[in-house]
């Protein structure tokens, strides 16, 4: 360790005061010289860079900046000749805001792509090249997760620490460690008020995960200002209640000493995960330091010159990096180097050592969670229960084919294994193994009852590697709108998962309205790369694992909405078909005068409606399991299967009608929340009885067929709406 | 208290080892005789019940029926003829799936409505006149808010609190108390578990509520089975580290004079809340009693049986309860009346002696915030400012001008009170008193960064007394999605709220594609029962409150997405056409070729891009501030507005195109993910420049005038996917 002040870090007692409240932030236990200098710059280029934009967050860079020194000169391990090395630290900046900070330490610590320039791009359009976005994205070197939503980057953190320990006790050998890191989060005081945030502290605690290591930047202060007004907990004790070692320092801001003894003790720690709680002063320097004013807005051309004065810069000058600054980290690069080398050795003595185990490993590395011919392992339609059966049941069948083979599935649930049929067997489940449930070569997570930090933890475990894991998650439907935040980062970040959404609409019955999706669909649907997939039968459910899993998929995650009832296997369905998004599962040899189009548990009700209809007139009905898929189509396919010009086309879906205006005239749809009733008298009550559809069908037929012209968009628009329902 | 037996209760000490890990729970404290059969008539009811439809949630109402005893025979206060009366005690079943045990105890203790026949219906359809949902439903007597959704129900119950502390503030006199209740929440592991409830915890610690008591059933048994393989923590030392009180009761599925005094401690400490930690063994009595087996699912004929001879009842009998149990509870309403009786006594010594509050409380009982004609608070039109301005600055205009006039307004934020405009001025904050920030009469309301539990407790203060409190809640229009499983439950129960959703698209700019919505409006447009408001100006926002506030919107909540970006206002918005959803704001007079139908801050540019075609073609811009407003108005009118088969119509909005194919043929839309850049730069890279804009859709009327015919609903779909686009 560098610096030899004298450190203020003490290990966490019950009901010690907290810091927040107690500490005296003073200026008296100053860094080093050199040390110092890094500071200044590092708040001087803060300044800067937000003021040449009048925009973005000075103040965390500023008040942070000796926790950044230590991290990427001291504490980190990684080589920034090669940011993807696989066995590096992992860093997450939960508090994403604060971008600068990481972009300015990557910078310094010599990640050749980040240079000043490029970092004096922050707050100039991404899409022109710079990589220095408001908040980090993941496709760019030393960012290994997108953050910015509060609270989120904590439980990714958690899945990364999973993640990471899932690898060592699948591959480590008492004599060879290939995966011995440490994960770090940063969070400010924002990630630890958001729900996503404690639930994944809980899990992290739950799990003993002793390679984490969560720095909180107690700057206690947020954009409204003062945190007093909201947040007055002992965060310490409560971390502590959660099974997690503390270790606390005063005056974060400049007793760099005092930081790296803290983390230094922090990576020596095992048994539990590891909260560094750091009392900063946000905008440090600044003349409105300790204020809501540095927290996101530009400091101001005065402000910024009160900081260059104050820290010893000319004025006059910007964007200035002082030799001397550079010059500290001019080991970062070797040290990086000689770990990666050092890493390479042991992975060849690995692959002489312990050959399958290294191809495997190979092998996923490369992405690949297999190179057999998986899908002959889900079961051919002929292969498949005659007997009706949920989709959730049959989701597991695939799940079991699958999930025990390959080691890049993990799999689990939040507390609903057996209801979403991810428990698969044979399998040890992902524990702390002091708890003597499991241990950590697990793959069957326990997540509890957290949806959003089952989905955080899962971007955690999806980005750790790309390609290395892929989750499998599982709840009710209507739980993944609590989910729906992560999910949301899963997408935009490419993270693939597959989501098995069981109970998917009202065929959950008795648990009522509160369960019963109506509109959550629409969000799936809409929302950029991801895959909604309601597969009407067991064969569609093979479909779409095929679909999830396909490589055109390795950067797109899925989500099944599966069924609580049984459905039968019909006639019609075709998995190889549904990569079209939609395609005839009846009456495929007519040019019909009506076309039904449906999903999931509605297909066989339309199916059964289409033959009561099919003796007067021709009837087709459409299974479209997928509409991306469909939209992706050429037009000329998508009129095949869909002929609205020649056809009047209905959907049948047990949930709202918004969005079907795009494929259908008119619609059977769900126009109002539901009823805690059996999912049989539900269906009939909300008019899904195959008999009292083809009464209605058979009326809109006729209107349709009796105007003077084809009816254009919205003409229609009363039978899309169901108002003619009810 | 009536039992004598020796309690076993003592108040939280740090580091106690917790009672779920060393609780022996034994039946040694068993209750007196006549409590007992209370618990074996509740316990064989719950086994029948459930057995009846092979279904529902026996085991915690037979683990909590010594706790469902204690609260309404001894510690609640309500008067069960009249369900509604304003000072009773709220009780909130955060467990909602354990609805079982507050059906039972409503009967017992006399709600005429909740009949043991009622009971039976249990899984019984609801939309045939049930009442007994499978989770319980807030149209029902007793019922103080819809739960189910695990978490929210203490956050529900924090709003709850909030509001009760509100009145007390506002109205009580030294003299006179005319609210002084208290507020109940029964809470699983569940709830603990996920974030809402999390965050709902730390908001009450902060705020110091002591009206609150918190009552943990700590059966450590979920679905998936026992919580020690998902849920590890000191939940006693974490409540205690955010500033609750803490109370342990060990053995509390007998240990009924343990629970009485516990709870009675509960009801007079004061300064903090109070969190009940009681120790039960859940399915009690049953052969598979502290079991995952007994949490979801009926029990079966088998252990009905056993469940019955265990406790002395008569297996071959269903349903029966002993008449010395009716006996029991023979007090309950000669109690209750007395209460509300003592509680009008004061009420009339408070119409005389505070005749103004008097009025003012009797005005906000009848559900109305004013006999004031409000709306002319609002500037008219012509009294706006004429510069350009945000929506949400505009906003801010209505929020001064009501606020601060009417008590039923509470407004506040997610740490964002600024930049969303609802920081109102000579406002006390609601404040812990002790904190010295503010006190309990406070309606500026500080939620933290806790989005979900922003609205979740604005749904408590919703919830209190039909239309006494407006809640006005606010943050970034992305962060919604994180609010968004509580604005369902809003929605599901009629709980008007009025949400602040600003910077609602890429107008954000630099903070990028994480702050950027694209598909969360298609979930709340598809959502029943919100109103989902994208003002285009300053008039528009004025007619957003109007609509909001109007009584024909008293059970809906409405949310208005405002931009973060200034926007003209424009010479042809009226507040009073906005009822009708869409209206023309330009080109009124002219028979379109071309119809541009837009939102927002899109409006402005639609009609720059309408003025740019207007040499050539006839062009009409709509402005759609509400979909669901127009899919309400008569087809004549939607189709004078959007005549789409005499018209192009091209819809023009910064999010997905998902859901306008009901309204157009076509639309530039965003297909993609953002980028972080300034907004401006974002507007022209995803096509929204006047100019582009003028130049594709000139393309678009031309093919579409050269159709042989009307185009059909799908035929123009690359249009409306935007393919055209890219």
């Amino acid at each position: 360790m560098s610096p030899s002040i004298a450190a203020d870090v003490h290990s966490y007692v019950p009901h010690f005061e907290t810091l927040k409240k107690n500490a005296k932030v003073t200026d008296k236990v100053a860094p080093p010289k050199e040390e110092q200098l890094v500071l200044n710059t590092v708040r001087c280029l803060a300044a800067d860079l937000c003021q040449q934009y009048k925009g973005g967050h000075p103040g965390t860079v500023m008040g942070a900046a000796a926790i950044g020194l230590a991290l990427w000169r001291y504490e980190m391990r990684y080589n920034p000749a090669n940011p993807e090395w696989f066995n590096r630290d992992r860093f997450v900046l939960s508090a994403g805001h604060a971008c600068l900070l990481q972009y300015l330490y990557l910078h310094f610590s010599g990640y050749e792509a980040w240079t000043l320039d490029q970092i004096k791009q922050y707050h100039a359009p991404v899409m022109s090249g710079s990589m220095a976005a408001g908040h980090p994205e993941i496709e760019y070197p030393g960012v290994e997760v997108t953050t910015g939503p509060l609270g989120q980057g904590i439980s990714n953190a958690v899945g990364l620490a999973m993640a990471s320990k899932q690898l060592a006790a699948t591959y480590n050998k008492d004599d060879l460690k290939v995966v011995d890191n440490k994960i770090w989060c940063f969070t400010g005081d924002g990630c630890l008020q958001e729900g996503v945030g404690q639930e994944g502290i809980s899990i992290a605690g739950h799990l003993g995960l002793d390679n984490l290591i969560l720095i909180y930047d107690n700057n206690a202060v947020t954009v409204d200002g003062n945190i007093d007004s909201c947040f007055s907990e002992d965060t310490s004790a409560k971390l502590a209640a959660q099974g997690w070692h503390v270790i606390e320092v005063e005056d974060g801001s400049n007793n760099l000493a005092g930081i790296l003894e803290a983390l230094d003790k922090a990576k020596s720690l095992t048994g539990k995960p590891i909260f560094v709680n750091i009392r900063t002063v946000i905008g440090h320097s600044s003349s409105k330091q300790n204020t809501g004013a540095v927290h996101g807005a530009a400091l101001g051309e005065e402000d910024v010159r009160y900081v260059k004065e104050a820290l010893g810069f000319n004025p006059e000058e910007k964007f200035v990096v002082p030799p001397k600054t550079y010059d500290y980290f001019q080991e970062c690069k070797p040290k990086g180097a000689a770990a990666e080398a050092e890493w390479n050795k042991t992975m060849e003595q690995y692959a002489q050592r312990y050959p399958a185990e290294y191809k495997q490993l190979q092998m996923r590395l490369a992405g690949k969670f297999t190179e057999d011919n998986w899908k002959e392992l889900l079961p051919a339609k002929q292969d498949l229960p005659t007997a009706a059966q949920p989709t959730r049941k049959s989701s597991g069948i695939a799940v079991q084919a699958l999930v025990p083979k390959y080691n890049s599935f993990i799999a689990g649930s939040a507390d609903l294994l057996e209801s979403t049929f991810v428990n698969f067997k044979g399998q040890v489940e992902f524990q702390n193994p002091a708890s003597g449930l499991g241990d950590y070569s697990g793959r069957q997570i326990r997540w509890g009852i957290r949806e959003h930090a089952m989905l955080a933890t899962a971007n955690g475990f999806a980005a750790y590697q790309k390609g290395m894991f892929i989750p499998i998650a599982s709840t009710f439907f209507m739980f993944w709108l609590y989910a729906a935040p992560a999910v949301r980062m899963s997408a935009l970040q490419g993270l693939r998962f597959i989501g098995i959404a069981t109970h998917d609409a009202i065929g959950i019955g008795e648990d009522g309205p509160t369960h019963q999706p109506i509109a959550l669909a629409a969000f799936y649907r809409a929302l950029p790369n991801i895959n909604l997939i309601r597969p009407c039968d067991a064969e569609e459910v093979m479909g779409a694992y095929e679909i999830a899993l396909d490589d055109s998929n390795a950067n797109t995650p899925s989500l099944f909405c599966l069924s609580r009832q049984a459905v039968p296997l019909l006639q019609g369905t075709d998995r190889s078909k549904m990569v079209k998004g939609a395609y005839i599962v009846y009456g495929e040899d007519v040019e019909p005068e009506l076309t039904i189009v449906s999903t999931g548990a509605e297909v066989a009700r339309s199916i059964a409606t289409a033959k009561l209809l099919s003796s007067t007139k021709k009837v087709r009905v459409v299974s479209m399991p997928s509409q991306k898929h469909f939209d992706a189509q050429p037009l000329e396919y998508r009129q095949s299967i869909l002929p609205t010009s020649k056809s009047l086309v209905v959907a049948i879906e047990a949930w709202g009608s918004y969005g079907w205006a795009r494929y259908a005239h008119a619609s059977l749809s769900m126009h109002t929340f539901g009823y805690s009733a059996p999912a049989d008298q539900l269906y009939e009550k909300f008019g899904f009885k195959p008999e009292n559809m083809a009464t209605k069908i058979d009326a809109w037929v006729h209107k349709w067929q009796s105007a003077s012209r084809l009816p254009a968009v919205g003409e229609f628009d009363e039978l899309l709406l169901g108002y003619a329902q009810h």
